[in-house]
C-alpha cells in the first residue's frame, strides 16, 4: 500500500512495486494537487488525474493498481476499511506536505502540515493496530530531523554517556521548519507504537532527492512524475537544472555552504524496496538514513555550471539573500551505511546525471515560469 | 493571559495572580468539562461556570478577572484580537489535554489530544508573532517528556560529546503516552520559533501535582478548584488520598517503584509566578525542571497509609496488574535547580500536608464513586 501514491516519489514507488509483481494498492487525498494550486505552481510537465495514470500504467504493463481517493487524516472509517479489505505486508507512507517553504509560509499553511501529517501519522498507526498489525510501516521521514548538528549524525539513535551512566536515546533534533518539525513529531510517535504496541517501523530519514526518470516513467509519456521546479515545491538540485536550461542564473541561498544528503529519485525506489524487503521486526522502530552523497548548495551549483556550460548554455551562479534561517557555516558529516549493508548500490551524482536531467527538461522548458523559481516566503517575515 | 483558566491548575493561577495585583485575562474553551463528561467522570466538589466563578473572584477580592470563552484551537482570529487588544506582558499556557490516560483510550481521544495541544500552541506562537511578539511564553510542559532514561535527567538540555565533538542539543525524548508525546512536540515547535523568530519561551517541565488548596481557593467555597480522583484525570497522590478516605484500598500499578517528581499545586503558582517575574530572553528557549521532590508510587503509597492509619482509616495498599506500559524498575536522577536558584521555596510533602488534604476530601466523600477509581484504559487493549 503506497500512501500518497499521487506524488513526485508515490507514483514511481506504486509502478516499480507494480513492475516487480506486487500486488498495489495506491491512497491519496490529492492535497498536494490542492496545495500546488494554493501557491500557483504546477509541475514542469503536464499531469494526467491519477484515475488517468492507473489506467495508462494498466495499458501499458498489463497490471492493475488499486486506487482509492479519501484523505487519512479525515476520513479514519475508510483507512480501516481498506486496510482490513488490502491487508497489506507494508505500507509505504509518503503521505505528507512535504515543503519546508511552504510550511512556513502561513499560519494556515503551518497548521495544514502538521495537521496532515501528524494526524495522519496517528490515523494510520491505530488503523493498522486495528485492521493488520503484524504489517510493516515504511515511513518517510528527512534528514532535515537533525538540523546541522555539531557532531556526527548517526542513524536515529545515539548511544551517549553522560555523568558516568551510558543510554542509548532518539538522536536528538533541531530541524529547520514546521515541515521539518511534523517528521520529528512522526518520528517520536512512531518510535512509541514499536514501543508499547510492538507494531514494525521503518523511518526512512531521506535526503533531499533529484531526478526525473525512472524505469517506469519512461515507459510512456502519461507515466512521468511530477516533477517541480519551483521554489515551494522544487529540491534545489531539480530547481538548478532548470534555471540553467531557461538562461536564468542558479540562485543559491546565502553563503551555499549549506551542506546536506541528496540521493537519486531510483535510489528513493532501492531504499524503499530494500526496507520492504527486509522489514523491522515485531517492536522495533529503526531508522535509516536515505541518501548517497553530501554536497554543499554551491557545489551542487558548480556541477549544474559545468554541466550546462558544456552545453553551450554559459551558467550564472547568483548569491541571493538567504530566505531561511539556517547555519550556514557548519559542521555536517551524516552515517548511512545501513541501506548500503542492506545492498544499496547508488546511482551517483555524474555529470551524465545531469546532462540527462538536462535533456528532459530542455523538452518542456516553455511550461517553466521564472518568477516562480525566485523565494517568496522568508522565515521572518510577519504572517497572519 | 491564562489559556486554560478553568482548569484544575489554570483557576488558581489566575486568581493568585489577580490577587497579586496584575491585569488577568481568563481564555478557555471549557473542552475539559466535555472530557470529563466524555469518560463520565465528575471533580470531587462541584464547579460552578467559568463565568460565576469568575464573578464570584470579583465579588470576594474586589479584583476583576477578564474571560474569554473560545478554542484557540480552532478559532484563531479571535485569538488574535485578543492579544491584540489585552497586549499581555506573559502567557501562561496550561490549555491542553492534560491526561495521559484520556491520550490512550482510543483514536479519537489521541487525535483529539495531539490536535487541541500541538495545534493550539502553533495559533498561539503564530498569534503571539502577530500581535505581541515581546510577550513571554510560559508553557506548561511535563517532566513526562523525559520518560525513564537510564542518564540523568538535565533541565531540557544536554552538552554531550560524541567521537570527539561536542553540542549542546534538546534532551533526548523518550515518554509513555499520547499526551506526553504532545508536549514532546509542542517543546519542539518551541524550541524553533525561539531560534528562528527570536521569541521568548520558557517550558515548565512540571512533575506530578498534588494538592487541593491555595491561598485563594479557600476564600470561598465556590473559589475551589477542579480536583481530580478519577483514573483518568486523578493523579496519583490526589487519588491515593481519596481511596484512604472512602476506604479503598490504596491501587499501585505494577510494583509501584515507578520514581516520579512530584509538587504541591502551591509551588506550581510559585514557580509560574518565578518564570513570569523572570522572563526567558529574547530568542531563548528555556526550561525548567518544576517539581521539588522525587517520589517511588510504592512510597507515596506508604505516605498515604501512615497518615490514613494515625486517622484510624485501616489503609490498605493493592498491586494491581499496570495498566500502562512503562518501565517499572529504572534509574532516575532529575535535576531541578533552576527554579530554586530563583528563589522557589518548596512546600514539601509532609504528614501534616497530607492530613490536610485528607480533611479537605472527608467534607465531600459522598461525592466519590468508587469505580472511577479504578483504572480502566488500558496501552495494549486494541481500540478503535
Amino acid at each position: 500500500m503506497v500512501l500518497g501514491g499521487d506524488g513526485y516519489l508515490g507514483w514511481p514507488t506504486a509502478m516499480y512495486f507494480s513492475q516487480q509483481g506486487h500486488e498495489v494498492m495506491i491512497v491519496d487525498n490529492l492535497a498536494k494537487r490542492y496545495w500546488e494550486a494554493e501557491v500557483g505552481v504546477e509541475p514542469l510537465s503536464p499531469i494526467h488525474s491519477l484515475q488517468r495514470r492507473v489506467k495508462r500504467w494498466q495499458e501499458i504493463s498489463g497490471k492493475k493498481i488499486e486506487l482509492h481517493i479519501f484523505d487519512i487524516s479525515e476520513n479514519h472509517r475508510y483507512l480501516y476499511r481498506v486496510l482490513q479489505e488490502f491487508e497489506p505486508e507494508t505500507i509505504i507512507h509518503y503521505a505528507e506536505q512535504p515543503s519546508a517553504p511552504f510550511s512556513m509560509a502561513d499560519r494556515g499553511k503551518c497548521i495544514d502540515t502538521q495537521r496532515n501529517n501528524v494526524l495522519g501519522t496517528l490515523n494510520l498507526l491505530f488503523g493498522v493496530r486495528h485492521a493488520c498489525p503484524d504489517a510493516h510501516i515504511v515511513k518517510l521521514g528527512t534528514m532535515g530531523e537533525y538540523g546541522t548538528p555539531n557532531i556526527d549524525i548517526e542513524e536515529g539513535w545515539l548511544e551517549i554517556e553522560h555523568n558516568g551512566r551510558k543510554d542509548r536515546v532518539l538522536y536528538p533534533k533541531k530541524p529547520h521548519s514546521f515541515y521539518h518539525l511534523s517528521k520529528v513529531h512522526d518520528t517520536h510517535n512512531l518510535e512509541f507504537v514499536a514501543r508499547v504496541w510492538g507494531m514494525r517501523i521503518t523511518d526512512l530519514n531521506q535526503g533531499v532527492v533529484y531526478g526525473i526518470d525512472t524505469d517506469e516513467t519512461v515507459l510512456h509519456e502519461d507515466l512521468g512524475t511530477s516533477f517541480h521546479y519551483d521554489s515551494v515545491f522544487g529540491t534545489v538540485l531539480n530547481r538548478f537544472v532548470v534555471q540553467a536550461i531557461v538562461k536564468e542564473p542558479l540562485t543559491v541561498f546565502g553563503s551555499g555552504q549549506q551542506i546536506r544528503g541528496y540521493l537519486n529519485i531510483r535510489d528513493t525506489l532501492q531504499c524503499v524496496e530494500l526496507a520492504t524487503l527486509n522489514p523491522a521486526k515485531s517492536g522495533e522502530f529503526r531508522v535509516f538514513n536515505q541518501f548517497t552523497e553530501q554536497f554543499s548548495v554551491m557545489e551542487l551549483a558548480e556541477k549544474v555550471k559545468v554541466a550546462g556550460d558544456s552545453r553551450g548554455l554559459n551558467v550564472k551562479i547568483n548569491s541571493i539573500e538567504n530566505p531561511r534561517i539556517e547555519q550556514e557555516q557548519h559542521y555536517y558529516n551524516a552515517k548511512h551505511s545501513k541501506l548500503l549493508d542492506l545492498g544499496l548500490t547508488p546511482h551517483l551524482l555524474t555529470q551524465d546525471i545531469i546532462d540527462h536531467m538536462m535533456a528532459e527538461v530542455e523538452i518542456h522548458k516553455k511550461r517553466v515560469f521564472p518568477d516562480l523559481l525566485m523565494p517568496n516566503i522568508r522565515w521572518r517575515v510577519p504572517s497572519s
